[in-house]
């Protein structure tokens, strides 16, 4: 195999999910590209790596600090939506139901992995509750263990607050079908039935 | 959405198959790599656009020139496999089974894509046939319209030259299943049968 193609073959199989054939093809996509893309590509990776910072305020990726939704006058600073990860805060955004600001704690609490309160953005958390003007706290946290953990841990230390916690609904998917339900997503849906 | 990552998705979904949610992925993962890995990947695309060019005698993609192959002394110069692409040629290198040279012709004859012989490199295939020391051309070309179209050129154009012309078999892959086979493939199959 050709040195510099093969070099450019082992650094795309570090993205996730790609194997040998899909670098392959990327490679070749890459070799064939026009200047102009080629030029684009390497220039938004370096941008990325040197714009991006977490804001100070909801610790979201941004490019300015405070961030965008946390500058927007628009958004209602009362409601405070938590998620692990801009991913999440993305998923939530595209929504478009949301018009609070959120919290990102990058992260869930993981005892097994020895990830404790201290290694998640959960002091920032409080300290935002305490500093009052917080209404109502949404956890968009994981329906896993460790989400599941994350989330009673949360709401345990901002309960005595005064301040309203609740979670999003977990339950059947829109479009998905019940007879491919896994037992655990049903008996949640059945849980967390609501009267019509 | 944050700029700098805007424009890094617009520029991963250019990769071929890359949607969205692909693209999403790959940019949080350059986003978090490690500052070598990162250095590493615009490094090779870099070296992968400015050092690869064509061998001036087989046109496979090559940092050296000749290319590896063409210069390698083990290998049987009278035998000459044709394929469409460098891509095609790495498949069948990676067989193992083929010990002779190439000839990348980049691209198959297609009338209504207005391909004719000038556009790909049949015409330095002519040559190399006519400079002697050529005993058989094995024509691994796509089994497509454009495929058999130019192998069949190909094969009229070399018949003269005294040289034997032969094309790689098409028929049931190895581990596919018979009951999925698709009835072209199934009757190219049984006309190509071979004695036991």
């Amino acid at each position: 195999m050709i040195n510099p193609l093969n070099s450019l073959i082992t650094a795309l199989k570090q993205l996730p999910g790609v194997g040998e054939k899909t670098a392959l093809r990327y490679a070749f996509h890459i070799l064939n590209a026009n200047p102009d893309d080629i030029r684009e590509l390497i220039g938004s990776i370096k941008r990325v790596r040197e714009e991006l910072r977490l804001c100070s305020s909801c610790f979201n990726l941004t490019d300015i600090d405070p961030c965008v939704i946390c500058s927007d006058p628009k958004r209602d600073s009362g409601r405070l939506c938590v998620v692990e990860t801009p991913l999440d805060l993305m998923s939530v955004e595209k929504s478009g139901r949301f018009k609070g600001v959120y919290h990102v704690i990058h992260g869930l609490l993981s005892p097994l992995d020895a990830i404790g309160p201290d290694d998640i953005r959960i002091k920032d958390l409080i300290d935002r509750v305490e500093s009052g003007d917080i209404e109502e706290i949404i956890l968009a946290l994981n329906p896993t263990i460790e989400g599941e953990a994350t989330a009673s841990y949360l709401a345990q230390k901002v309960r005595s607050k005064n301040v309203k916690v609740s979670r999003i609904a977990y339950g059947i998917p829109i479009g998905g079908s019940l007879e491919y339900a896994d037992p655990l997503t049903m008996s949640r849906a059945l849980e967390n039935r609501t009267e019509i």
